[in-house]
């Protein structure tokens, strides 16, 4: 019941940011194709936020699978993951207007990042509730995907002083990584 | 319970795009009801694509009554088609606007296709995964509705050029061939 | 199933328009209580929209309790009533920010009687799936309600031409009507 | 049934508000890092509103999960308490913008007022229906967490024409005492 709830809220909040950053892709003023040009960023970049929105919801759709029970301090640190996301679209419009800066492209990262923190901190939290033995337990492992992936978010903030080229890249490889199916849990879910 | 989920997040997402149109109808600055003839154009362009819009959730509902199970390229399946029509406000806009020039109108028709390819691509990823005798498998058949659907579209955006009204044309027709009710359809839902 | 995908999905636009009116209700410039004073007829439609939003709500939810089964018609009767209602936040903002003409009052009233005769559409599309002497039949009765509400918005409509206060007053009657509980209702809800 | 469509549409009301106020994030012009530094008060205030809300959808969550019957009083109520927190969005924005002005502050904790008195009403009009030894009964209790948080409201309330700052103070205060987990609570929920 807890859980359910607690599934459907993350859902809906999920539902909401994929789909409301796409206000921030408004029509041009002009009725050419050309006059769409200078939005190409501005769609690349939601393109880019939709897809980590929805690695997001694949892998809280697969963590809660293998949940058996939750308390107060999940909901929190369930609540603090529902926060860094929610700062997606600021994040992703203030880069989509200022792709080449410095400063609008590490604060996207610093939003990936902060995602990223508050998932780790709401598995061990749930890991706290759950058996060495459980199926959350073996399903988490060591979860390296999970700390390397904000170790590069954590590598690209440094780099975009650099280049922002170089920082957008790693943005892409680590989607990149996460959109390759796990066949482990593939595998668990064709028997679901 | 996967396919719970996947049913549940595609329905807020569909959900939000129909009601996020609305945004756009701004209403007019004076007060007379003279004042509303600008916006019927753009009524209108919302009116269309709610249907679009209503007849996607009604095939996807449709469509995963009779799925037995999914797996991890379902759901990205999922998210491309629901990718595409979260383009559709954006598109609605330009065209609300700009109904008598070819590149806005052209585009809307280009986010049908990319939709209408997404859903053929979803149900062709949802057939893998279901025996040929399967009920998935007998609904769809040879789903020339779709596949004419798609044929209709990159005909209207190539229209575009030559004649705005041909194409808004051809979109309006589609719109109405999938309102017919499904004979077929309706008897398996009286059943439900 | 196919009946609760249609609930929710109905529940997902209804909490969205309700929700969606707030971004009219704009924070004025200032930072004087007295700023807020030109607010008072947005912030009064704006409470006047959402009880008939809550009221289209629970009377649906009440509909759907005694609902047996659904077919692809009342699919679309059921898109037809969201589409009536997804037209309130557009006219709710310019009723609010003019009150005292006729024509931004006499549409807030189309728009309530065109989600008052879909509603009866809606309710009459059900009835033809369900026996005589099912719930549902004995639930909407003759329904005097439901018409009554009807030929009121429709006399309102044309009396906003003469004024637009008493147009208002018919608006806030029938809400009125509709918040006072019926107690057929309320006893069987009791028992659910 | 009644009762799972009614938590169902305050889920998506409350996750519609917990978004919809990230669109007050706009980002800035320029793309210097110092141009976020005038957008830090809105962020906090976005930040404070984002926990209450969330506190609110826990204690909802709470109260449901004790409740065995809902009547149409109860729908009433809840729709009550989602109205004052529909208002939470523009509160947030106005104070957002002027923190340090009596008037925005004040009003911020009027809709935080109101919420909390809604909250008490829809808890007795629940208890109506509950037995005196119902779980519900016992869950509630004196509530004097709700009762202390309404009274510090209002003081928060008077203060602010003297010190803004301290009537953000008591708004922190209050949202802290909440995010403080309740062990009995937590004692239910780890057997749900």
């Amino acid at each position: 019941m807890t859980k359910g709830r607690l599934e459907a809220f993350t859902d809906g909040v999920i539902a909401i940011l994929i789909t409301i950053m796409v206000l921030e892709l408004r029509p041009p003023e002009g009725s050419e194709l050309s006059d769409l040009r200078p939005l190409v960023p501005t769609l690349l970049a939601y393109l880019l936020s939709f897809v980590f929105l929805a690695i997001y919801w694949n892998n809280h759709h697969h963590l809660f699978r293998v949940v058996d029970h939750v308390d107060g301090a999940v909901l929190w640190a369930n609540m603090a993951l529902l926060f860094w996301l929610s700062l997606t679209p600021f994040a992703t419009a203030w880069m989509g207007e200022h792709h080449t800066d410095p400063a609008p492209v590490a604060i996207y990262g610093v939003v990936l990042l902060g995602a990223a923190v508050a998932y780790f901190v709401l598995a061990r939290v749930l890991l706290r509730l759950h058996e060495p033995s459980s199926q959350l337990a073996i399903a988490l492992g060591k979860d390296w995907k999970g700390k390397l992936s904000a170790l590069a978010y954590a590598v690209a903030i440094a780099l975009a002083v650099v280049s922002t080229w170089l920082a957008l890249a790693i943005y892409v490889a680590v989607a990149i990584v996460w959109l390759i199916p796990d066949r482990r849990i593939s595998r668990v879910m064709a028997g679901g």
